[in-house]
């Protein structure tokens, strides 16, 4: 097995790394990601996830991470060592593994319509709240997670570490619009909304059947044209005077509350 | 009223205002924090916390910022602008309001004992996710926030961010071990583990009384010390072959799970 070594940031392989790192139009445009740490290391090798590159750090990495390489070396990605310092560059956390996978991303034929639960992330911004919405959502047996065009990259390095390997369990639709939702999930289109509708726990019979439950962006919520296509509104009874949930805490309470009233039955 | 221009890195406030963005252990020593944000801005005025200082960003504060400074005004703390390349710095977000104040951290009496909700963080070490289990907590009708000694500060400049305000609302303690919990704590206490215990919807009666739910670290979940003073293991029925979930989206589930209950009653 042959290892390597990077040590300039002007090698080719690391600036685009450094790309995918940065940017999710590079990640979408080269449809590859970035997969840093143990976890997913080890979920991506479980699944057969296409590896492109097996990328180590020349200092640091951890005694759990060197555990993996022998399974890593039976596949055919080249291995890389990078510097210290580049490697840390192009880490999506501060204190990483020091083991990192470039994965190809899962080509996912779209059918014409999905008739089983799903999450629909409107707007959502900020890459980790993406990673943890879908691993909450998978967690609670929804795994297909429909996304419109302003939310973040699903699969940037980021929102990947985030989901902690649940993107790998997942089918991830993206740049769907609200409008669009309406032809291609057949369940009922809930929407969490802290404004109004309905308390969640007051409400019966909206976990039947499949639903679509939407989660609209930090700031604002769901978009006017996301709350136009909902069924139904419903709103978790927070404690009064009290500010609004973060959408991955809601979806938490919303999915959870779904999952245990199906059990129930 | 006078806005004092701050423009090079080695003004004494500036390098203060470094720190405390920075630094746990400066935010604790200093007894202040910075505030990032209209939403923070307008809960610190709404109760009365004390602002040591308010500070604007030179350029690109943004509309509902400004509309907030008339009330800011009426107040006695001193306004700094601050370079734009020294606000962004020392802004907890990306992306800020570009209204920053330093606030006066509350002092706080701890009781010989408290008996009532509390939600106990062991180990917790991102400050978003401190924030967030905050946030979370508070909505949920829980007040009191225990935090271990491993736990990242609860007061950080990130942490106050992710939290929208819910410090101002709730009594947080920091550095009590496990083993002084018992003491300290009168409510029954609930180990959230992933690892085993009993179904937290199949299992009757834990909401009763006062609890105290107990969050373990991201990595590692609860430690020893803490699994070894619980009365109670319990575990949310995750999708099986699925990893656990984020520690906000645990605590989200359980928290709520508690909130319905009592509510159904």
């Amino acid at each position: 097995m042959q290892y390597q070594p990077i040590q300039s940031e002007a090698n080719a392989r690391f600036k685009r790394w450094k790309k995918l790192a940065d940017s999710g139009r590079a990640v979408k445009k080269e449809g590859a990601t970035l997969a840093e740490g143990v976890h997913l290391a080890q979920t991506a090798l479980e699944r057969s996830v296409p590896i492109n590159a097996v990328i180590l750090r020349s200092k640091g990495i951890n005694a759990e991470a060197e555990s993996l390489l022998t399974g890593l070396q039976r596949g055919s990605a080249p291995f890389f060592v990078l510097d210290s310092t580049l490697y840390d560059a192009i880490s999506p956390v501060e204190h990483g593994a020091g083991l990192m996978l470039e994965v190809r991303l899962p080509v996912l034929n779209r059918p014409q319509s999905l008739d089983e639960d799903v999450l629909y992330l409107d707007g959502v911004q900020d890459p980790g709240n993406i990673g943890t919405l879908i691993r909450t959502a998978v967690a609670s047996g929804v795994t297909n997670i429909v996304a419109s065009a302003g939310c973040a990259n699903c699969w940037s390095a980021k929102a990947l570490r985030a989901g902690m390997g649940a993107h790998f369990a997942a089918a991830i639709y993206e740049n769907v619009s609200p409008e669009e939702v309406v032809g291609f999930c057949r369940g009922r289109r809930l929407a969490a909304d802290a404004r109004g509708g309905s308390d969640l726990y007051a409400t019966a019979g909206w976990e039947k059947g499949p639903t679509v439950w939407m989660m609209g962006s930090e700031g604002q919520g769901l978009s006017d044209a996301a709350l136009s296509v909902a069924e139904q509104r419903l709103y978790i009874p927070i404690q009064a005077d009290c500010e609004s949930l973060n959408v991955s805490a809601a979806a938490a309470v919303c999915l959870f509350e779904q999952r245990r009233r199906r059990r129930e039955r």
